[in-house]
């Protein structure tokens, strides 16, 4: 008999389940059995047998009281994270679906930042029914970074943290997110670069490929065409790109943003530090809404997620995608292959 | 024996000599003979003749006086459209390569307004020769603008222009081009977008689609999700759309910036507007640098370009690719496929 892996396993969070959440967990779990003795969800035991017998499955469920109990029969464990409320309606924004929304991905985090789950894959939740069920942040990343500041006794701004958005073609760090273009206009400064690499370079070196080449792109056409167009490159970009470089980093820049992605498309660099939101976004969603996935740089956690929304409109009708989820998952299983208990 | 076609032909200005434009002029025009007959070239003999050598062919040139001197024997025309100065050195900005590639477009493009051509395709030129060349216009867009603007007897302003870049995937017209993001942000008017969506329908009711649907792009993330980050698609943009819907204008938005274009790629809307310069260009150009075709939307002639630029780094190697340049013609022998003498 070989001995049982001592990795702890990975955790995903069901999401909102009045979302396509749910139905894509058992989708991607249903398609990939070779997941199972890997993974527990965190969720409610209803929602996510409904949301199995809506994509058309049924899976061997092990009830389990915390992701440390070892699976048995290579069966995918479910671990009941939250209040068992009742079944809440497809595609409605609900206290309810919120409430359960909401404690799944505590209860998960916290047992990732224990120890007991190795990474976090998040199926998606839905801001307003977040916010009903009381819930001050406006999104994963967020309560994520509030969670971990919380676990490590420090504060939320000791723990910076960067969206990264990938698909197989193209990697891309966002600077700022959800703010307005002026918003994030006015937070592009030399910090606010120096910290982004920094989170990158530390993101990967944990990933074994600290030689990773990173562009950074420019803020104005033509990356300013020489300060005609802005100054932000020379004045903001410029001297970090030439001090790390200096410093023996493989970082380069500023590059035009009309073309900086298609050059990391070439293979001319690995990762692209976008300057704001959609500038990274449009191209990255551009190879297909379902393909992209979104791993949080900076927080003590692996942690993924799908690069879409909870898809009320769609939700329940047992056509949701899994593609975008099994990637995630895929990433963080990557991510956290060193990580044993 | 047939008689002539009364159409007048497609005038091609060489661009900057030292940069790659007579090079894919001869290029386009080596792979495509059947286009001879139907094109005027204009520039520099000698010039000409050298960037054929270097692309390794000859053209059978009928040096005409005018674009209004018929084509013998389907050969292709040159039209000595500026001084003959001496051979400039590849790939090196000079005066005498900015006043070549000067007064061939001025030559053309005053032929095209007189009706002697019927639409102008541009090899690219550079800023900085043109600007030794005593150019008060820091591209082909504005000095366009400018000469139409004198053969109209009318003001620049009253002749408002729209870049517009196309693939064969991808259709997106820009608020704005060359101006800093903050620059483009601060321009993002009511009136803007009322006059980009005119000058898009004038354009394509012109060439026969007057049903078009257009989408038209946010400003912020998310669109602003209802006005959490940014207020402009509240307060500039919707109004808009509604007023214009409400006439039975199939116009719809705004969207979110980072799926509009991948919406448009389905086929859901025919052309996109932009709210600036990267958010339409980053799109287009991931799908290849070469394929691009930059359209000017507002004037009173027919103009297509390739989307790339002198690449003095490859002039005179005979690498350079020339199907952008060929798009570019084609584009503007659909646009201009009704004009006749």
């Amino acid at each position: 008999m070989n001995a049982p892996i001592l990795r702890p396993p990975l955790v995903i969070s069901m999401g909102d389940p009045a979302g396509i959440g749910p139905e894509i967990v058992c989708r991607a779990l249903l398609r990939h059995p070779q997941w199972w003795p890997d993974v527990v969800v965190a969720g409610d035991a209803a929602h996510l047998q409904r949301a199995a017998a809506c994509v058309g499955g049924s899976l061997p469920w092990q009830a389990v009281a915390s992701p440390s109990e070892s699976s048995r029969g290579a069966r995918p464990r479910l671990w009941q994270a939250c209040d068992a409320l009742p079944l809440v309606a497809w595609g409605q924004v609900s206290r309810d679906a919120g409430r359960m929304a909401l404690a799944s991905i505590e209860t998960s985090t916290r047992a990732v930042l224990r120890g007991e789950a190795r990474a976090l894959v998040t199926a998606p939740v839905h801001k307003e029914a977040l916010s009903l069920a009381g819930c001050p942040h406006p999104g994963h990343t967020e309560l994520l970074q509030a969670l971990a500041a919380e676990h490590m006794g420090c504060s939320v701004d000791a723990l910076p943290v960067r969206m990264m958005l990938s698909n197989p073609q193209l990697k891309t760090v966002l600077m700022s997110i959800h703010v307005s273009l002026r918003q994030a206009l006015d937070s592009i400064t030399s910090d606010g670069l120096r910290q982004t690499l920094a989170i990158v370079w530390r993101h990967f070196e944990r990933l074994g490929q600290p030689a990773l080449r990173v562009a950074v792109a420019g803020v104005n056409p033509h990356a300013g065409e020489g300060g005609l167009f802005g100054r932000e490159e020379i004045e903001v970009l410029q001297p970090v790109i030439a001090a790390l470089a200096a410093e023996g980093r493989a970082v380069f820049g500023p590059f035009a943003p009309d073309t900086v992605f298609w050059r990391a498309m070439q293979g001319e660099v690995d990762v692209v530090v976008a300057m704001y939101h959609d500038q990274g976004l449009i191209p990255v969603k551009l190879f297909g809404l379902e393909e992209g996935v979104n791993t949080t740089l900076g927080l003590p956690l692996v942690r993924t997620s799908p690069d879409h929304g909870t898809a009320f409109d769609r939700a329940g009708t047992g056509t949701a995608d899994s593609t975008s989820l099994e990637a995630a998952i895929r990433e963080a299983m990557a991510a956290s292959a060193d990580i044993t208990s």
